[in-house]
């Protein structure tokens, strides 16, 4: 039995446009490198049975989707557990884009984040913060969006463990998302900023789309997350109203 | 590339609750019969990997999911073409559980629609008409969910397609739901109530949970669709506001 309603955390605002923050998932979709590319059967079909119908197997990260807590931390929520409330959330989204276009290791730092209130305001409690490097225009050239270099490192932008670090500690935010293949930074050698979000019962958003068509400020992230047993992530719908 | 943003289509109201209509997918979740269950892989686990994730194998029409127009007629939409303007809409409940109590071969009828106009007003433009039978109440027993009889007949309530062609001609909808696992009812013999809404281009849910923790009339709902490509449906994060 699904649970009961909640509280809405936020007060929803006046908002008139909506945007997909999505892509589609193909089977050319680009995986973080060792997971198996998604696979889709058609098991149903017109001539033979009347309609239509596809299998699809996947590993639970491809395409835009979510990092529950459980993905790196033992014990912490699956992402069929986390409660819908958090599912709506203020949308800030942090541009380094100009950064990242001659730095494919830009990551977003604690500067921009004081950089993003400085313009915007303080960070609204419970905000969902997402990094628009630019990556999302990558999506249907799959090598240029893992973009692995000679130095056998993957080069794409992500959060800092600082800055990860500063949301989680000094604000009050939901999750953060990135338009990239990993919260971190393609770079990383480890994955602090997976385990300081997803250590604090958090969920991230990975492979996001079209963040350059959001406003930075004063929008609503909806995420249509994952509801399958045990989850440690999984492909989400996410829109955004303004 | 995903699509620029849209104009929503309706006028937000004043939200406080949020209500989960998704039931949890395990590898017991009940589907319609000749499908196969979903499977649940796990792929990475801490004592080797060091972070867990599962590869998940499924039928699009497995939980709660969206049947799209393309599942049942060829050339029509997919799932992942559907803008999401489309994912939010008025939410009409139309309370039947009353009547599939005693008869599992209940139907929405016309007359039911009218009902429902009659006690609520007019189904606002873009209305998702939903129904609730009781039987998201069954889905931990899949055998009576999915209720087969002695006559090798299904029963389970639908929406009779004489409501279907009321709601398509003479109402603006966007779509149609059912807590159990067909639009049409278990006992038919034909799909008319999916070929009268799929043909005419909009979408459909079944399996929806906790139908009867909404209100009828003014709610809000929110479906994060399936984006997987050429998707004929698939399981769906829906909630509602009220």
């Amino acid at each position: 039995m699904a649970a009961g309603p909640a509280t809405l955390n936020l007060t929803l605002g006046s908002y008139t446009q909506v945007q997909d923050l999505t892509h589609t998932i193909t089977p050319e979709t680009p995986v973080f490198p060792g997971y198996p590319p998604p696979e889709f059967e058609t098991v149903r079909n017109f001539e033979e049975h009347g309609f239509y119908a596809q299998m699809l197997t996947y590993v639970e990260h491809t395409g835009t989707h979510m990092d529950a807590p459980a993905h790196f931390v033992e014990g912490l929520a699956f992402a069929n557990e986390l409660p819908v409330a958090l599912f709506l959330a203020p949308l800030a989204v942090i541009d380094i884009s100009e950064r990242a276009a001659s730095d494919p290791d830009a990551q977003v730092t604690p500067d921009d984040v004081l950089e993003w209130e400085t313009e915007n305001g303080a960070l609204p409690a419970g905000a969902f913060v997402a990094m628009n490097s630019g990556w999302a225009s990558r999506i249907d050239d799959p090598e240029a969006f893992i973009n692995l270099g000679d130095d056998e490192a993957l080069h794409f932008p992500g959060f800092h463990p600082d800055a990860t670090g500063l949301l989680i500690e000094e604000r009050d935010i939901t999750g953060i998302g990135v338009d990239t293949l990993s919260l971190d930074f393609g770079a990383a050698t480890s994955f602090d900023t997976h385990v300081t979000l997803l250590g604090a019962g958090k969920y991230g958003l990975e492979g996001m789309a079209a963040l350059g068509s959001v406003p930075p400020a004063g929008g609503l992230v909806i995420v249509g997350g994952p509801k399958f047993q045990n989850a440690s992530g999984g492909p989400s719908r996410v829109m955004a109203l303004f």
